[in-house]
């Protein structure tokens, strides 16, 4: 498959090291810098002093 | 298996860089430019100045 | 396994190009011409001048 | 794994064109001809005119 | 992995024959003679002249 | 992946032949001698005369 | 897929032995120390006397 465009996981990539908008199924919103990810959208957010990982399966939406 | 037709991924990746309608579980819709999108549904919708990555499990349905 | 009977996914593969009705978990009735589909059940219906890609989870059943 | 005793797929091959009756999560009730099936339990039933395909994570129980 | 003790499918063959009650998510109970099972716990019930196919990820708990 | 600390099923390991306390999402407690288990983390669990075997995608948590 | 910054499963391994807060999908909230996990983020947190091992499949997030 030739997946024209950009592809989620390297937006996501590219989103590494700047300011995200998490939305998630529970209906929390976290906003603050990516940290990391992974193919699974685990995420790493870190909101000023705080650092959450996220369990992929609970994501919606990533805004960068 | 021959899959007749156009199959589902084959008509997504046909609509990378048109406008598209997107209808997630939750009840929530995007409408805008599909940027990108994976086999697993993943989708990057643009609507005007925001970009969104959305997880390709809250998806319902997709309208080119 | 030796499957006797009409396989789910041979009977969706001869309904290629035919009129189904889609019912979804959400309650969500479809009801257009099948023009594609793959083997999670990801369906593309068009429905007059639109046409929907849905996402195989969401389908319950299909009525060709 | 020896799994002794009739294996449900087992059961479901040997129920191919007979009457069945069908349980779905949503509480629909499906009685019908099983006229296929496959490993992920999509089954297709007909009630007398009208057939359905029918995807397997929706089924709660088949009773022959 | 070694795992020590009664495994759960294990048990699972050794109550093929036998009375079990299976506790399934909507809240049904089926008390029968167990027919037969595999390795995603599905499961045949026999109750008297009833039997059941119950597909396995509907299943809480078997009591043998 | 080295995985520092004690594992998750390493623990369960070191659990069968003791009491345990098992929560599942439907709100069940089960407390019993954790007889067996398997990496899903299906449980089989003796409470008094009872045994239990209990699917373990119902499972939230255990305690030793 | 190379993935940069920090990865969930590293700032995981890396919080092993560190006190965490893990929120559940059904409201739990478990603060205490991270005896361990695995990749599928299973976790074993210590809470004073008390050790639970905790589904993967539950977590919604971990702040180290």
């Amino acid at each position: 498959m030739s997946e024209r465009g950009n592809r989620p996981l390297d937006l996501l990539e590219a989103s590494v090291g700047t300011e995200v908008t998490v939305h998630l199924k529970g209906g929390e919103v976290y906003e603050g810098l990516l940290a990391g990810y992974d193919q699974h959208m685990n995420l790493v957010v870190e909101e000023g002093e705080d650092t959450t990982i996220i369990r992929g399966d609970n994501v919606v939406s990533i805004r960068p």
